[in-house]
Formats: C-alpha cells, sequence, structure tokens
C-alpha cells in the first residue's frame, strides 16, 4: 500500500507490531519518547545518518539491505568502542510515494541483523582513539579493500567475468559484518591501546589514531588482508581499495607489543582473522605505507570528507 | 568557509571546541561513539528528524531558530514524558555549498537554548500516552494555535498590520517552549494520567491519547487557550489553528478530578498558564467539539501526516 494512502500512523502501527522489543527497552514505540533501563553506570551512543545520493543508491540497493546496512555501520561504531548493542532509535524520512512494503522491507533487514546480535551491556571503559602509544603494534580484523572494490563495479555497470567473486565483493559492500564480538574482547581484556572502525578508508582512519595519540604510524602494504576475491578482480588497482576505500567496517586497533600472543589466540574466540599491518612510532610525519622492500609507497590524499566530495 | 573548503573534519574540529560538555557527558564529539553516565537506572529517549521543506523552509527560518527549533521538538518530547534532559547526539546532513558560519549559527541557536535548561535526570517513571480514564479533565499549558498562524502568515507573505502580534506569533513558531518545567513536575507529583505534547494539533493528539487509553474526550471551544496576538489576527479562521494546527510544542495531560486545586496551584512553580480545555468520557466514538452552547463543532480531519501532507 502506498504509504500517501496508509498514513503516517498506519505505518507506524506496522512497524510497531512487527518490532520486538529487547531486554533493555522498557516502553518501545508509540509513545513521544521510548523508555530504556540503564543496568550500567555508563553507555555508548552513536548516531549515524544514511542519506540517499550521499551513502546508498537504491538504484543499486535493496531496502533490505539498506535496513541491515544501517544497523551495521552503527554497530561498528559501538565495536569500535569495545561495546555491545543494547538498543536502537531509528527515524526515517521518507516520501510519501514510497509502498509499504519497502519499509517493511526495510525493518526486516534491520530485525535479521539484530536478530544476530545478542544485545546486552558491557560494564568496562570503552576504547578511544587516542590512547596509541610509539612502539604499539597496529592490527585490522578481517580484509580491507572489498567494499570499495564492489562499489566501483556497481558504478562501472561492466559485467565482471568471475561472479562467484564479484558475489563475494557486494554482499561485503551491502551487508558488511560489524566486528561487535571482537570489539568486545579486546575491551573487555583490555588489549586495545587506541580502536576505530575502518568507514573512511585505512589511511585515514588511521590518521584519526596517530592525530588524537600524537603519533606517527607505518604500514606494510605486503601485510595488508586481501581477500581472495579482491584478489582476483583488483587488477591493476593494487592495493588502492584496501588503503584508501571505505565502509569496510573492520576494527583498525592498536596493541602493546608484548600482548602479540594474546591477540594471536583471540582470533578464534572473535570468530575474525586479526593482521598485523604495521606499527606506531614517533614520527610526527603522519603515517607512511612501504612496499615489501620497505619504500615508501605513494598514497594520493585518501580517503572520504562528505564536504569534498 | 565554504564546508567543501573546511572539509568534514574542520567542521567537527570546529563544533567540538565550541561544545560544551554537560555533566552526564564521559566523552563527546571526536570518537567513533559518545560515552554518556547513566546515574539512574532508567533514561528516556528521543529522536525528532527535522528535514528541509518538510518541516523547515530556509526562505524564513534563520540557521539560528533552526538550531533553537531542532532542540526545542526534542526537549518538548522529553517533556511530555515528565522527564529532565540529559544530554543531546546530534547527526547533520549539509550540503557542500553551505558556509561553514551558517553551521556555526546553527549550533549558536542550539547552545542557546540548551544553556536555558539544566540538564539532569530524572528518577521518577514517566507520563504514557495510555493512562487516562473517563472522568479525568483535560488541560493544556500556555497557549494554542499560534505557531500554525505564523506559519500562515509566512507563507502568504502578505504583510499584516498589527506587526508587534506577528512577531509574537512568528517567535512562537520559530522558537517554541519545550514545557520541561511544567512535565518534570506533572510527572514528579503524579499528576497526569496521560500526557502528549501538542505537535500534530490538539484534535490529533489527544487522539493519540484517546485511542491508548481507550475512551473518547470532548474540547469546549471557548475555553481554548488563545493568545492576545492570536486573537487579533486571526479573524475568520477562529479557533481552527488552535484545534488542528501543529507545532505548539504545549503539554496535553489529563488528570484526575480531584486534582483540580494542586494543578491550579502548579501553575506558578511551572511558570505557564494551565487551561482546562475538556474531559474524558466513555464515548468511542473519539473527540467531540463543543461550542459555548453545547452544539458540536464541525472539525474537518484535521492535524498532521507527514504521508498524507
Amino acid at each position: 500500500m502506498k504509504l500517501s494512502r496508509l498514513g503516517e500512523f498506519g505505518l507506524i502501527e506496522k512497524v510497531r507490531r512487527a518490532t520486538p522489543r529487547g531486554r533493555s527497552v522498557l516502553l518501545g514505540i508509540g509513545d513521544d519518547a521510548a523508555w530504556v533501563a540503564n543496568p550500567f553506570p555508563s553507555s555508548l551512543v552513536t548516531a549515524d545518518l544514511l542519506i540517499e545520493g550521499i551513502h546508498f543508491d537504491l538504484k543499486w540497493t535493496s531496502l533490505f539491505d539498506l535496513g541491515y546496512k544501517t544497523l551495521a555501520v552503527n554497530l561498528s561504531d559501538i565495536a569500535a568502542m569495545g561495546g555491545m548493542p543494547a538498543y536502537l532509535v531509528l527515524s526515517l524520512g521518507i516520501p510519501p510515494a514510497f509502498d509499504s512494503r519497502d519499509i517493511e522491507d526495510f525493518y526486516r533487514g534491520i530485525r535479521f541483523l539484530s536478530a544476530k546480535h545478542g544485545v546486552g551491556h558491557s560494564p568496562h571503559r570503552p576504547i578511544r582513539r587516542s590512547g596509541a602509544q610509539a612502539g604499539d603494534d597496529i592490527y585490522v580484523t578481517g580484509t580491507l579493500g572489498d567494499s570499495a572494490l564492489a562499489l566501483k563495479f556497481l558504478k562501472s555497470r561492466r559485467r565482471q567475468p568471475d561472479r562467484g567473486s564479484v558475489k563475494y565483493l557486494l554482499s561485503r559492500h551491502h551487508r558488511p559484518t560489524a566486528r561487535v564480538t571482537a570489539g568486545a574482547l579486546l575491551a573487555r581484556e583490555q588489549l586495545a591501546t587506541a580502536m576505530i572502525d575502518v568507514s573512511d578508508g585505512l589511511v585515514q582512519d588511521l590518521g584519526h589514531i596517530c592525530k588524537t595519540s600524537g603519533i606517527g604510524a607505518e604500514i606494510w602494504e605486503d601485510k595488508l588482508p586481501l581477500s581472495r576475491a579482491y584478489r582476483a578482480l583488483a587488477g591493476t588497482d593494487g592495493s588502492r581499495h584496501a588503503l584508501s576505500g571505505g565502509e569496510d567496517y573492520e576494527l583498525l586497533f592498536c596493541a602493546r607489543k608484548r600482548d602479540r600472543g594474546r591477540i594471536e589466540k583471540l582470533q578464534t574466540r572473535a570468530r575474525v582473522p586479526i593482521t598485523r599491518i604495521g606499527a606506531c612510532d614517533l614520527g610526527k610525519n603522519g603515517i607512511v605505507v612501504l612496499d615489501a622492500s620497505g619504500r615508501p609507497v605513494g598514497i594520493r590524499a585518501s580517503g572520504h570528507d562528505h564536504f569534498r566530495g
């Protein structure tokens, strides 16, 4: 049914009925405000906004995937502080010409992902961006560049021969994995000195850690974790998307050298590979990317800036 | 400076420096998520979205007023549950062609209003929409219809002779007063059985109370609190904007008959007039508006629905 026929309050009622109430939610949709429990003395709060034409394009994104991604990118911010998701508040701006089934698909995507994540609270201190020290190792979860390479294919609309690999990259773009378990374990065991999620590109996001921590860093190009699909399809782009492509939603973190063994072991419980890709140093020249022979790789001013396009 | 020159992170840094940190905020702008204290076992959460062309028009709204109103409409939702504001998380979608001074004006409006409101937490139960009973009185704070009448003048662009009155109405439209103190007092003293803020129009918002409470209601047209400016300028519109105009952000609440004296007294401490405008009944026919002689007033299907325009 068209939203202009169903009406605002008809839609709210549909959404209310379909939305399960988590443990923390004392009062959900339908009053002037929601009412939530605070079992612990502090909470993490994030509010990432997704705007059509900027963050997504309905030409190639289904409403289900959009719901999935909307939740995933926010979960990723909570993961990057080492927190656990407790509840979700959603504001929607939708044109009246939409069909209510589209919005139901959107919410199905949200529910599909939220059902995968246990909700809970975490009583430990969050991991900030500013705690890295010279000498710390630099790690990243999962693989880098998949999402940006997928977006390149979506925009070019050229058919790729290796359809299995393309499909994999697209799934990484449309349904990113927020590394909530890894983030929470790193926080609970106090293993990460600084952490951020890779949403704007590795070099740029590492730049935020370096700037707030007052250090520099070197990244080893040949150690960047690349998926099989990425290696198969990146071609002459090489490691470019892994270095400066956005929307990977992997965790980038620093840790003390003495904790290498513990981080190695953590991978099994976190259910994601964790790769050491560089080291923090005292250099004030920001970030240097070195190739396999130790020579600096030229990196273009990279990463995403909303106002600079 | 144009945002396209200042860049996303330049703007974030400007905003971070200008934003004071309230008591509840352990970590503000600049990391993946904010970190806030929870001194009480539960919290109220609201997330009202303002979209250009739908909720505001920059042809007649200054960025300062837009900031003011953005905070006010959200404060109003907290007030309508009887809560006190503790902290604010803001997501912005801004075109790159904006100048950073515009955004600074927007934040100045936010800060101007937030400085007027002490932040705090309230340990009592929130007031829901669903608690009204047949026989309860119906009250509203302040005056109704000012904002909708102002919007009519803004749209018509016709000059009104009584400029003082127009100015007053415009201030009610651009800088609505969230009745936080009144809401918190009503909650603390358990005087309101149900409460909502008048954002979509009196009849429609009362409809939400009636529907969730399973009752009907009658409203007395001649008791509606109208400002001097409204009376001077409404002309043949009569009480129309007071009945179905939106964006008053006054509190509409129900209370037991036996509490009339206590509510009368509460006005001084709440620093706002409170007017008894009707009564709840068992009628399942929804809401009836009666004129001074007790005859039903015809009300058009009224109030705001985003999808029906």
